[in-house]
């Protein structure tokens, strides 16, 4: 039956919502959803395409209170640098929770995955890393490097960052922007250990199969976000250094053991029985987080469809958000 | 990076395509396809809401030498009937398979499913039914009904029709629906077990939880068509059918065993052992389909991501299908 549905471009998009406190508000939300148990999420789709290199991914979760669900497929092709395109991609939809019915279509090339994802990093540095930040460090020099640097600037506004990458002319141009973006300091380390031990708090923001941050780098008062892996052949972090910390907190458990840190560190035998927190448990006060300034706190990001929901539901609801409305 | 996106609306979509031989042939392809192996079909994404009562499906799959993907999101809200809305929707996304970029995005509500589904029963019809039908039956009387008697009829143009709904108004109403598009013999019979004996193509339509075509109704010369299973709770067909058959075919055994006909004959513990063979196989030769008039074959079709990614295609290659280019 015709209705109307609302196509936004990434432009339009663009203007209505960006990367600020707001958009941290509204993704600590998903989180806090996820963690009362009654957000329905299945396991994530996923497809490679070995012919072409690429990969796609599609999420989706109903969150009980909410009007609209969200649906969003992400895409991956590493050959379109050679080509002039991004590598990411994709788009999200919105139906509604009562008729099924699209609502609208975000034609937002993979923005919205990138702010919500920076978000959910802003969330875990807000309730894991320690009070005081005075610097912090990301290994990673793509765009979500620049991204998780800012979010948790927002929530800890250290005064200086560093940044390491395999790549070292992308390391100092990713230090550049930051250092412009945020008005701080930014430097470039050689290797990441030295980076790992200057820093308060850690971002790692790579598609790394092996681990780019060792557990002997750890060091008291350190938070680490690790939103890189998120695939079941992906590692950022050396299995041991999840048992080290003082805790290891995933987004949500099924995912991690599946595609995060948590698949790792069980496949090297290193984390046995217990299964961790979710990141919604420790905003909800249902398990402590950081203890004292002196805990070394890791926090697995693998994405989920609950960030997807909260961030579409919201810029949904954004006044002016006009786009095109095609009856169909 | 902006590019050009196609929006088609279901008004659009219907006037460039519809259920006719060529669309069989091109449903045909997709099984093809999926016999060589080479494609990429992740399982089906799955959601329930219970507290709407609704469904979320999305289906996807790569075949090696086309240049788009689909991926599809079905949604089913069988509240909808109280606000007037149809159960049924959703929408169809196509991607390069080169670059992943959005191509076109059809708001089709569910229609392009709707007759990607029935030219599977006619490529099962085709590929097991008897040479001469001369009576088929449909247990089951909504859309899909009239749909799967009217793509049968394609390749086995019977010259009657026989309906059995646990409705009887809603059988009649389709009997005269089919006399009326077809124009043939339709009657209806108020016990599905006359139906079948009567019949020598049967297809089941519906979402039963309990079997709707009992194993002792099977006669020599019988082809069933089961495609209303498609969850792990939905079952037509008594489970001791599968194994009195002298073939059953899945259209993949994967989705089959979870989701179709084949969970429950397992779960009964009627089918052990070996594996189905795909209506692909049959249809590429590398199984023997029907050897015999007097056979009795059954298909359990669960509807596959290779079908939505064969019609998704074949209707952004029709000429005229203009749509709405938004750049994004």
């Amino acid at each position: 039956m015709a209705h109307d549905i609302r196509i936004v471009t990434e432009t339009e998009l663009r203007q209505a919502v960006g990367l600020d406190l707001q958009t941290v508000d509204v993704i600590e939300k998903a989180f806090l959803a996820l963690a009362s148990g009654r957000v329905v999420m299945p396991p994530i789709m996923s497809m490679e395409l070995e012919e072409t290199g690429g990969e796609v991914d599609a999420k989706t979760a109903y969150i009980p209170g909410f009007d609209s669900f969200a649906l969003k497929v992400s895409t991956g092709f590493y050959g379109n640098a050679d080509l002039g395109l991004p590598s990411l991609s994709g788009l999200m939809m919105l139906f509604s929770a009562k008729t099924g019915l699209v609502e609208a279509v975000f034609l937002d090339n993979g923005y919205l995955t990138d702010i919500r994802t920076a978000a959910a990093g802003a969330v875990a540095a807000r309730h894991l890393a320690p009070a005081e930040v005075r610097t912090a460090g990301v290994i990673g020099t793509g765009l979500q490097a620049r991204l998780q640097i800012e979010a948790a600037h927002l929530v800890r506004p250290f005064p200086r960052v560093l940044v390491h990458g395999r790549n070292p002319a992308k390391a100092a141009a990713c230090a550049a922007d930051l250092a412009r973006s945020l008005g701080i300091e930014a430097g470039v380390t050689p290797d990441a250990e030295t980076l790992v031990r200057q820093s308060q708090l850690v971002v790692t923001t790579t598609p790394a199969r092996e681990p780019v941050l060792m557990a002997d780098w750890l060091h008291p008062g350190l938070h680490v976000t690790a939103m890189g892996s998120d695939a079941d052949y992906k590692n950022e972090i050396e299995a041991g250094a999840l048992a080290r910390a003082d805790l290891y907190v995933c987004d949500r458990v099924s995912q991690c053991e599946a595609l995060g840190e948590l698949r790792s560190a069980r496949a090297a035998g290193v984390w046995s029985g217990a299964t961790p927190p979710e990141l919604g448990e420790i905003i909800a006060g249902g398990h402590p987080g950081r203890r004292t300034e002196a805990d070394i706190t890791i926090c697995d990001l693998t994405g989920t469809g609950a960030q997807d929901t909260a961030i579409a539901t919201h810029v949904n609801a954004i006044p002016g958000v006009e786009g095109t409305v095609i009856t169909a």
